[in-house]
């Protein structure tokens, strides 16, 4: 008999060599249906692997991480199988689940395959599915395994045996298929009811430009037709809501070769864009006692060594710039906080000064691979909505409190109102990532997490993801599309007060260290754009939009009533423009709804008749014909909707 | 006989071997008591030197820059002579005049000298002027040049002589006192009628540390008392608003040797100051058309090839940013144009969509010796208030003068009533100081000078003055202590689009080139406030003041009081803040003095009663005890005064 622990704690006894799947259906035939993979202390396995030790159990589904992965892992097998079926010779190499579906490289040898052939390796995977084979993994010896593959002439695999040691190689069979693998399967393929072959892409082998070029093979599988459906959906909508793709239409940023790869130009709407939500966290910030602070983008090479940047960073980071003389050396700076620290130690600060907040959207540079740029998400330069909280042992609670009221505060008014936060605490066992002493660490971590429950935050806490000079907490938003996003980040630091010397004369009359919070409710202001645009695919909120209203003119003839509306409409602080061209009324429509302006009114004979204007929303919905006071309470209730006052 | 043509172009005979003292008493006698000096074909020389040839002849006064400067020439003879005369044996090697007044560069042997002693050397100074001594410059050889100062034993003088050409050498003589002198002098030492010396610092003779240090003595001179007097008022009032000082005490900024020296943090309050005159230019020129962009601070080492940039400065500038990976080479931007030429090309324009104007405050860094740096007036970073202007050929003259308002418009709203303007154009004898076409050159030239004469600016043309890209107009204020600072500049450009190849589509369907204008009215951030500190001696214009009113409670019973007068001054958009400390009245009116608020209102017991302030201006000025509504109304006319609207 072995002792089995699952998930809630709870211990059963059983048979040795009792295999997962059995205990599932020992729980209910419900969760039997259910099971596609399992681990076992630790170990991910099949549902049919036999236990034969004590341990933990963990049934997985298709709603867990790891069921998608053992999902969609035997995914990748079954359209091994349908291409060496489909394209005799096929060289099989690897094929790993990835975050959304598999892939598989290979080498197809004299066969050309493109996405017309998407459709038929898509029926032969079906029809493989459908024989509900099941997946079986055996031990193979180091000789069988390279005997199996040279007689496939399958280098590739002969190169992977090879570096394998003997007894610790399996294989896994279903239906006439064998691939080399480690395991981690749904117990048979006819759970996969959908695939969808994505795309074909070119791939080396070991990823080395110098090895042979092999073809990625990207697809997706699912349990239900349904959620393939909904995902394709997902994915078309993720395409039109592509920020880089919305902020060329929208006119927002641009890059430019000869500036730099990375480095966005902001265009005047999106400047105009980005200065609104600036402003708006801006007059956040000061009910908040936020001072702003302005400071260069260059630091001496010594800021850096001093803040323990450049010993961690230095040797990745764009390298140091040097002078025509006197032989000084400056660093872009990588992150505002050293700046803060000497505006900080420009002056003696007393207990009863503290805290000090100091706020900047400061633009910070950090080298990226050009390979890993992308949009805004991923850059070389990036202005961060920055502030340093400096402030008493006894002040951090409640300021760490404060600056998670103020995250809530944007997000709320953002739209994002679906997230989750993840407090990220030291390796315990890696203490060499970390610069400090671990009882501040420990204080720091304390601190986080009793803030983060006094809110009734949703949280989890993840060991190993904290700074190098901190735990924080990040805040993780969920888009309309259900994607989810880094965003927000609080972090506690002890550390660069220390490095910095920074002290305070408590009421003690003695000398004290300040602890540090760094803090950036958008994170960066190019990342959040580019969120907020897929987020909402660029329909903002109404009171973030650059433009709230166009007026069309029936005909030139109304120009001077339009720009009366326009007139009122401003005194009202809404911001709105005509467009007066000689263009019919149904061109003049299509090009306000490209540029996604929230209202269109049409005014013509009737309307200035009447005083009263027409009014449509972007998407379509009439309004009617109104006055331009009912009009502006519209504008207004929609507004209050989402802005509310911060600390009112 | 020989001919002299005089300034205004008239011609005189004279018999040779007239001096122009001689010419001078000739033309009146009034001018003849005013003449220390004169040129003679372009050549400095004394009043008495006698003329034997044709030629141009130019009579300096004290008024005349030439003429203070042989003022301030033949001060440190006397200088020298009385140095000789209180301290024997010391040893004196050069002593040129500067920009205000001279030095004299001396060994001092064994004697000790220190500020006090100053007063001595003036009344030996004064006693040697009175004495009406002529300077004479006669010619010396070599060979009795260097017996006379080797009898000195004075090496320095030795050296000196050494360096020159046999039949090139004279002295010059007054009173008892021998000079190695290039000659310059006014006639005699009772020209001379007050003296004061300034200050002794430490100097390496030839400026080289490896060589003897010697002692500077600094002095100035003048022609009557009076005007000695009022330099040293004003000195003494430039010290008091100097921008550093004024900087400090008014907690606007500060430095780092951490961060750099050159590279100024802005405080809380310089920062509050700064983001109001931003967004001051940000409000006029949103309605003179410019639209704000972003850019990054960085831009590869091909932008600054492309704009030329990289040619011309490269090798003086902050040195390229390698990258770790990929070998790209980065430069820190010294300029914001070639960003914002590239913003331009990021799509096709018609000329129906021209003039664009891309404004932005952009941080720009360049390299300056350390010695040079100064406050905020030498700096290693900046913001420039930037904007660049793409018109068409036809659109440049309306875009100049246009750009001209807006200057105007800045500078009248910060009190900077009293300017001169200078347009720089290329110097024609060195062409190859210049990149572009000299055809387009001679119509931008012609573009400023036009617009200059329209809008009837004071203006000078300065040749060989331009930058290396294209002419300019440059706008020189005068500060309150009669000191005058370039601020403004605007720059036409036909370079730069041909550089970047910058196109638009005009009313003929071909590809036309834009013309470009640069222009900043603040000039730069940093230097303006600087200029605008040492101007207003950091009382700055009211709407401009960070808080314009501190309320001061007579005690803290009426702080509910002072709290209500507060929330009626917000209401009209008026910065006030509420001083309830538990102190005297005195030290409270005497703290509100430091920080320059522009009223002090004090609330008691009377003022509750009538509902009633009352009201103090900084400086002492009594308003008397007024309701809230007159003291609104009292603020408002004041704003009025200076900050208009632009363009109502």
């Amino acid at each position: 008999m072995i002792r089995i622990t699952l998930p809630d704690g709870s211990v059963k006894q059983y048979e040795s060599s009792v295999t997962p799947m059995d205990v599932a259906k020992d729980i209910s035939e419900g969760l039997a249906r259910n099971v596609i993979s399992a681990s076992y202390n630790g170990e991910t396995l099949e549902a049919s692997t036999p236990l034969e030790v004590d341990g933990d159990l963990v049934l997985y589904t298709w709603n867990n991480p790891e069921g998608k992965k053992a999902f969609w892992h035997s995914s990748s097998h079954i359209m091994a199988q349908a291409l060496e079926e489909l394209y005799p010779g096929v060289k099989l190499t690897i094929g790993p689940a990835i975050e959304n579906g598999f892939y598989y490289d290979v080498d197809f040898g004299e066969h050309n395959v493109s996405d017309k052939d998407f459709a038929t390796i898509e029926n032969k995977m079906l029809e493989i599915a459908r024989g509900k084979h099941d997946f079986k993994l055996r031990e193979v010896s180091k000789a069988d395994a390279l005997s199996f593959y040279r007689d496939q002439n399958n280098e590739f695999k002969v190169e992977l045996i090879e570096n394998l040691q003997d007894g610790d190689i399996t294989f896994c069979d279903h239906s006439t298929f064998t691939d080399l693998c480690r395991g981690g399967h749904i117990p048979n393929t006819g759970i996969v009811k959908a695939v969808k072959v994505l795309s074909i892409a070119g791939a080396y082998w070991r990823g080395d430009e110098n090895k042979p070029q092999l073809t990625r093979v990207y697809g997706i599988s699912f349990p239900k037709q349904k959620e393939l459906k909904e995902y394709l959906e997902l994915l078309e909508e993720a395409k039109k809501r592509d920020h880089r793709r919305l902020g060329k239409q929208l006119e927002l940023f641009t890059f430019s070769r000869k500036v730099g790869q990375g480095l966005p130009l902001w265009l005047p709407k999106g400047t105009a864009l980005r200065h609104r939500l600036e402003s708006f966290l801006k007059n956040a910030q000061q009910k908040a006692g936020y001072e702003m602070v302005i400071t260069p983008h260059i630091g001496q090479k010594e800021l850096y060594i001093t803040s323990g940047h450049y010993a961690k960073y230095g040797e990745d980071s764009f390298q140091p710039i040097h002078t025509p003389k006197e032989d000084e050396e400056f660093l872009l700076k990588p992150m505002n906080c050293p700046h803060h620290c000497e505006i900080y130690n420009s002056r003696p600060w007393s207990y009863k000064e503290l805290p000090k907040r100091y706020a900047e959207f400061g633009t910070v540079y950090r080298y990226e691979q050009s390979g890993e740029l992308h949009g805004l998400t991923r850059v070389r330069g990036f202005t961060q909505d920055d502030a340093h909280i400096f402030c008493t042992h006894d002040q951090l609670d409640e300021e760490f409190k404060n600056v998670i009221d103020l995250v809530l505060y944007v997000f709320g008014s953002l739209g994002f109102e679906n997230f989750t936060t993840q407090v990220s605490i030291r390796d315990p066992e890696n203490p060499e990532k970390y610069i400090g002493e671990p009882e501040n660490w420990d204080k720091a971590e304390q601190a986080i997490i009793s803030a983060a429950e006094d809110k009734g935050l949703d949280y989890v806490i993840e060991t190993g993801e904290a700074a190098f000079y901190g735990p924080k907490l990040d805040f993780m938003v969920k888009d309309a599309l259900g994607r989810e996003w880094q965003l927000g980040t609080i972090q506690v630091d002890y550390t660069l007060p220390e490095r910095f010397d920074l002290t305070y004369k408590g009421s003690d009359n003695e000398s004290h260290r300040p602890v540090m919070i760094h803090r950036a409710p958008f994170g960066s202001m190019e990342r959040f754009v580019a969120i907020l645009l897929e987020h909402t695919g660029g329909n903002f909120p109404l009171w973030l939009m650059p433009e709230q209203v166009i007026i069309l003119t029936i005909s030139e003839k109304y120009e001077k009533y339009a720009q009366k509306v326009l007139n009122l409409l401003e005194n009202n602080e809404i911001r709105a423009l005509i467009d007066n061209r000689n263009e019919t009324m149904g061109k003049k429509i299509r090009d306000a709804e490209v540029t996604k302006i929230p209202y269109i009114l049409v005014v013509g004979e009737n309307e200035e008749r009447d005083n009263k204007i027409s009014v449509r929303q972007h998407g379509g919905e009439n309004l009617g014909t109104i006055s331009v006071e009912q009009f502006t309470e519209v504008v207004e209730t929609e507004i209050s909707k989402t802005l509310k006052k911060f600390k009112e």
